[in-house]
């Protein structure tokens, strides 16, 4: 499954008058000075950063500096040198890293199909020595490898210091106390808010590292998780803005929306992410029961509901199989996506009818009440299989499926954890590969009244990217294939992802209730 | 041979009242918008330079520049997008250099013992499209290749201008108007003017690509063309001022001042180059009559006579292989070098002499006249064949050994031809391998009376440079060997060498006479 989407010729709609509230709500940044680095290796071999500022650095040399933490912002090198004259320029390589193993690959032999670009590196020459060596763009890493690739015979080079300043829009300082019943929690917890903090800049990011940019589902997730934490509430307002002020030409959502510059739908369009902005607008209205914001994006919101309608049913009331295989559900090139599409729209019919009634509009609540009743009819009586004991998507048994279609109250409850764990088990169903995809399933087992279960799989799954030792949660990550990539190379896999950022609000939620 | 001297624990011992006047005539810069590349090519296909704004750049693409002369500056790109979003930084290579060939080697299979830092080259990543992308050094080049490393599926780059702005402290307005009895000299005369004016900065470097350094040897040579072409004759005081103002601990001169941060003289001591700093104060003294610099630069310039006669001679009057084997003369292994190095010595001493009688003091004067006059005879007597009819250096026949033998009026006027001759062909003998060494070869020929072969040498040596497509002239070349390299690769050769540049003195002194 590969997510390039190019419409010739396309422009994305403007809406100015959201894109000026939009802009109006951008948050400024916080910078934070961080500490020296925790641990230092020369070619391998441990040494004290203290010491480091003495270690002459002859070409072909290698330091590694482990910063103890993820962090997004700038990195200033101060350089040095020993030996006698500095007789030519200093010829280094800065590469980062999130976390250590993106090392281990050579960058020249990546082939995946996001652009390489997204390697983290650069090489400098410094012709004068001493010179403090600022790099020129933000990065998001715990790790730095300097590679000396040329001094001359005549002098090394001495790396006597290194300036990290992080960039952020949280405010950790809005964070709430929290206790926990033990250690392994609490680690969680905090990995979830750190990779949360680190994704939350002037929009909401999908990932720091990469795309840095902001995508329908993850804001959902973010935006969730941030009201247990940071309430980054006018920055969350400012991204529902700008999925709104910029749409496709005929008013559907992108699936993500740049804004470095003039605010900018991108030419991809995903099903079940445009829904997924009924129920974000419905939880930010539920948290602040802001009515600018309802009389402003109601109608956004409404329209992408009305689109899939329109479009993307076949006469039976289930989203065609076109309208499936244009949605992204999880990464994952072999899952039929029609049941959990049908589950995701049914959702988001149950989120615009809240959101009429918020608006007062009883009319069209009941209209979308009557919609989302009849698709989940459509949903028992053509995808549900009675034999198996769960719900098909064409003759395929995925936990996708399942989840979606028990969030969207398809499922008789009773049913519902046997559906889960069959669909699990079975031969050949597609696996989960993202912690998205992991949060919906722990979501699915709460609503099924599987408390235990869900707490347990929290633990295991992202405790197990902890146990990595990791400090912040990853893009992708399945446990049976540690080195996976959805984008054929790990080096530009993301290690702090925003959609991975939600066991911290499952955890306010719902397990320490 | 390579030249990369260490001394442990070296520290020059700087006069500060020196270096403050070589301060004071630091000489700003000046600025040249340079026009549009005069041809471009996209992955080898000739296109308009008005074309290629319009030219979408894919992963892999080259697009080779050409400025139609030599620059040493500054270059700023502009950059834009075609295509759909920019969802990915843009990577690219930006690579200079001053002949085509320089691109026909790969900088990572670069060998040599001078630091692959000299290869001039730039990554970098561009976040946001369009973008102005200043590259952050001076270099120099006439050509600029911009590697599109990588965009994504989802766009393409444009390169939509390219910007140069030269710096040099030369003074084109003082350039004499000259009229040439053909073309051929004309063409070589603009070479060196522009050879020696890429080379005039703030110090008179000695190449722009590389060392940009002030070496003593290159400096001579650099000054005779600048007094019959810029003038920068406060340049060239702050430069002789330099070399006395940072120098070894016990006086002698380094053969090339560090001079980016607080002046340094390098740990590089080569006998001929120090000696070579009297006659390069009594042709300035002879250009300006400059009381001042007289005063303050004798005594350094006969401490490098005097510190020679008294380390480097053999009890016979004739240098030691030691202080031979630590002089430069020219690059080359198997040159012996004590007849040259002799030869410099005693031009030096007349130049100590001359410079004592502009002082009024003749006791020295004639001290240096004897000196002289000794070391000429014990040539004359030690190293000269009559069975071959030339000086010899050990048991070898070499050109250098008779020029410098000429120049120093040890060879009978009436020899000097047929022994240069004799050389030249003389079996095995070493070849010259520099302009550096062709030029005095050029001013030997003259001194033997010798015009006709002199001019053609000059005609057929640089312009044999200038018929490769060249517009400057270089630090290395042997016509039967044009891709030699004293540094183990071209790649780093520097192909506008300071000392290369004398053609248009000869021409303006010797020829048009």
């Amino acid at each position: 499954m590969q997510l390039i989407s190019i419409i010739p010729g396309f422009q994305p709609k403007n809406d100015s008058r959201l894109l000026a509230k939009a802009e109006a709500l951008k948050p400024g940044l916080r910078y934070t000075q961080y500490p020296a680095p925790v641990s230092c290796r020369v070619n391998g071999r441990e040494i004290s950063f203290d010491a480091l500022p003495e270690q002459p650095l002859r070409k072909g040399d290698r330091v590694l500096l482990d910063f103890g933490r993820h962090i997004v912002g700038r990195l200033s090198l101060s350089l040095g040198q020993a030996g006698s004259f500095q007789d030519a320029p200093a010829y280094i390589r800065v590469a980062f890293a999130e976390i250590p193993g993106e090392f281990s690959e050579d960058p020249r032999q990546y082939s995946g199909w996001l652009s390489s670009s997204w390697i983290q590196q650069e090489e400098a020459h410094i012709d004068i020595l001493p010179a403090q060596l600022a790099l020129p763009r933000r990065y998001a890493f715990r790790y730095v490898l300097v590679t000396v690739l040329d001094t001359s015979p005549k002098y090394q080079l001495l790396l006597r210091g290194a300036c990290c300043t992080g960039e952020s829009s949280a405010d950790e300082s809005r964070l709430p106390a929290r206790s926990f019943p033990d250690e392994e929690l609490r680690q969680i917890y905090e990995a979830s808010l750190r990779t949360l903090g680190e994704c939350t800049q002037q929009v909401l990011e999908d990932g720091p590292k990469r795309d840095r940019r902001l995508w329908l589902g993850d804001l959902r997730l973010q935006a969730l998780t941030s009201y247990i934490s940071f309430r980054s509430i006018p920055l969350i307002k400012r991204c529902l803005y700008l999925f709104a002020g910029s749409r496709f030409p005929d008013g559907r959502m992108s699936a993500n929306v740049f804004t470095e510059k003039e605010p900018a739908a991108d030419d991809t369009y995903l099903t079940d992410y445009a829904l997924l902005f009924l129920p974000a607008l419905l939880e930010y209205l539920e948290e602040t029961d802001d009515k600018e914001a309802l009389e402003d994006l109601l109608s956004p919101a409404l329209f992408q509901a009305d689109w899939v309608l329109e479009h993307c049913l076949t006469q039976d009331g289930i989203v065609t199989e076109e309208a499936a295989a244009g949605s992204f559900i999880d990464w994952s090139d072999d899952l039929d996506r029609r049941a959990a599409l049908q589950g995701v729209l049914i959702q988001a019919l149950d989120a615009a009818a809240s959101l009429c009634a918020r608006a007062g509009d009883q009319t069209r609540e009941a209209f979308y009440q009557e919609k989302a009743e009849a698709l989940r009819q459509a949903a028992r009586r053509l995808l549900w299989s009675e034999a198996l004991g769960c719900f098909l998507a064409g003759n395929q048994v995925s936990v996708h499926s399942q989840i979606f279609m028990i969030l969207a109250g398809v499922m008789p409850p009773e049913k519902a954890a046997q559906a889960l764990d069959l669909a699990l088990r079975y031969p050949g169903s597609p696996r989960m590969s993202t912690p998205y995809m992991h949060h919906y399933y722990v979501m699915a087992l709460l609503k099924a009244g599987q408390r235990g279960p869900a707490e347990k799989h929290l633990r295991d799954y992202w405790g197990g990217m902890l146990r990595t030792g990791s400090d912040t949660f990853w893009e992708s990550w399945d446990p049976a294939d540690p080195d996976g990539s959805p984008y054929g190379g790990r080096i530009v896999n993301s290690y702090c992802h925003a959609w991975s950022c939600t066991p911290a609000y499952i955890i306010d939620r719902y397990l320490l209730k």
